[in-house]
């Protein structure tokens, strides 16, 4: 079996045909969208096209955003990532990659509904205390369409703005008032690889049945001007894939290994030659460490 | 006592003298010295004119960067550390603060000494084993002189190239081989702030009674394009000044307070305007939380 999917984000520009095109085509079982490729030809048609193409779907990418304070606002969240569980329902996966969102005082960067309240609001355990209880709001509905929520740590980089679990272990003590059949976490190199427990954490996630997904891109020097598209090929960087990927291999995980990166260089690259890197840098980093 | 410090990267582009100068002309009674404008006068001249000036030295910055690995490089890290450790003693401060130094694959990014082998160094988990048996190494010569190693975790932006230590906790559980009084900890708002553990870890420091330095500047975002130097005013970005500094309080700390910004538009500045604002927002978000 070759586990190696490719995230479409990967191939920013690519759409869903274009993306299962070069997947099958460079030899790949399994593909992870994001929602805006899936939304463009709508849920039942992606899963016939990949489907037809005989892929697997290793997450979807992504829910969550969850930090709101107003009910108006939680509203909206709750029902948009009840769509995105409809949405991996009904493509056929288990995990739905939850990337939890930010302070209040940064929604306004971000271009989400804010009140003037939440410019002043930097609460920082109160915004993570509101994902936790999101969490058990929308856990009944994915568990009935058979989806697990996985949350996704993000490097510190991103907790203003993006997401306020920061490490693997805060993660799985969030994930600790579910069953692991509901929510799960993603270890994804970039946003994890600094952390001085990672090792116990990936142990224990194992040890719990949570690890949802392992996703592989690298940390690159400098980053760039919008510093989410900084990621990078796998051994462009400075993570030690070897060592990350025999910690994720001792928990027993058995699933795919997604590489989502966002990086304006590799995007502006034709969908093979990316493609055809990432499984030459999978084959020498990540494979022989499986 | 006013506990507000003037660390003088704050106002970078200011000889040590003229730093001096605008800390008492604003009513400071503490400097935060860097090594290269005690290093521009000379050391027993700078004792001099802080002494005259009738101030404390709250900490100095910095000594680190111990993650080499040939005999050289090590050796040249140990004999510049010795240095800083004199530079300390001479002008009367306790604290000496301690960047630990990033992944040998990064210091051909850094301008250190390196090499090939180097380049492929990614073993973080080494790296920080050796940042460990370096600190012993200089223990020893610190006590002598009356001078504590203050380990500044890093934000994990800077993992790679400057600092492998990226929380509290894992530089308390570093500094457990040493005495309170040889090694320290710094609590530095803008490395810290993220971090899920963090109301524990600085409680633990404080029972450990290793709380060298507290240290305040803000997260701001967009990052600037030397993302070294993106750290904002307080006020400014998205720290949580009045938790994290009640949290410190509660550790029964009673040092100085040091402002440490890197930020091209607040080089700019007069260097009266950058301490008239960081007083005012001292007033403002620190100081009634002490």
């Amino acid at each position: 079996m070759n586990r190696l999917s490719l995230n479409t984000a990967t191939t920013k520009y690519l759409t869903l045909a274009e993306c299962i095109d070069v997947a099958t085509r460079c030899g790949l079982e399994a593909i992870g969208p994001w929602r805006d490729r899936v939304q463009e030809v709508g849920t039942d048609k992606a899963r016939h096209l990949i489907d037809a193409a005989g892929l697997r779907v290793s997450t979807l990418c992504r829910g969550g955003f969850l930090t709101a304070r107003d009910t108006d606002a939680i509203d909206a969240a709750l029902a948009d990532n009840r769509l995105a569980i409809d949405e991996a329902s009904t493509l056929g996966t288990h995990e739905l990659v939850m990337v939890v969102g930010g302070l209040p005082s940064a929604f306004a960067s971000m271009g989400l509904a804010h009140s003037d309240a939440d410019d002043e609001d930097r609460d920082l355990v109160a915004a993570r205390q509101r994902v936790a209880d999101r969490l058990g709001d929308l856990v009944p509905y994915a568990r009935e369409r058979g989806v697990r929520l996985a949350l996704e740590p993000m490097h510190p980089l991103f907790t203003a703005d993006r997401g306020v679990l920061t490490t693997l272990g805060q993660s799985l003590d969030m994930a600790a008032d579910h069953s692991p059949a509901e929510v799960g976490v993603v270890v994804d190199t970039y946003h994890v690889w600094w952390d001085p427990n990672l090792r116990e954490s990936i142990a224990r996630a194992g040890q719990e049945g949570r690890v949802s997904s392992y996703q592989v891109c690298d940390w690159i020097l400098p980053l760039a001007a919008n510093t989410l598209n900084s990621r990078g090929m796998m051994g462009d960087g400075y993570i030690d894939f070897p060592t990350i990927t025999s910690w994720v291999r001792d928990t027993g995980y058995n699933g795919d290994i997604e590489v989502e990166i966002f990086n304006e260089t590799i995007w502006a690259q034709p969908g093979q030659v990316t493609v055809n890197t990432m499984q030459e840098r999978y084959r020498k980093l990540v494979e022989p460490y499986l």
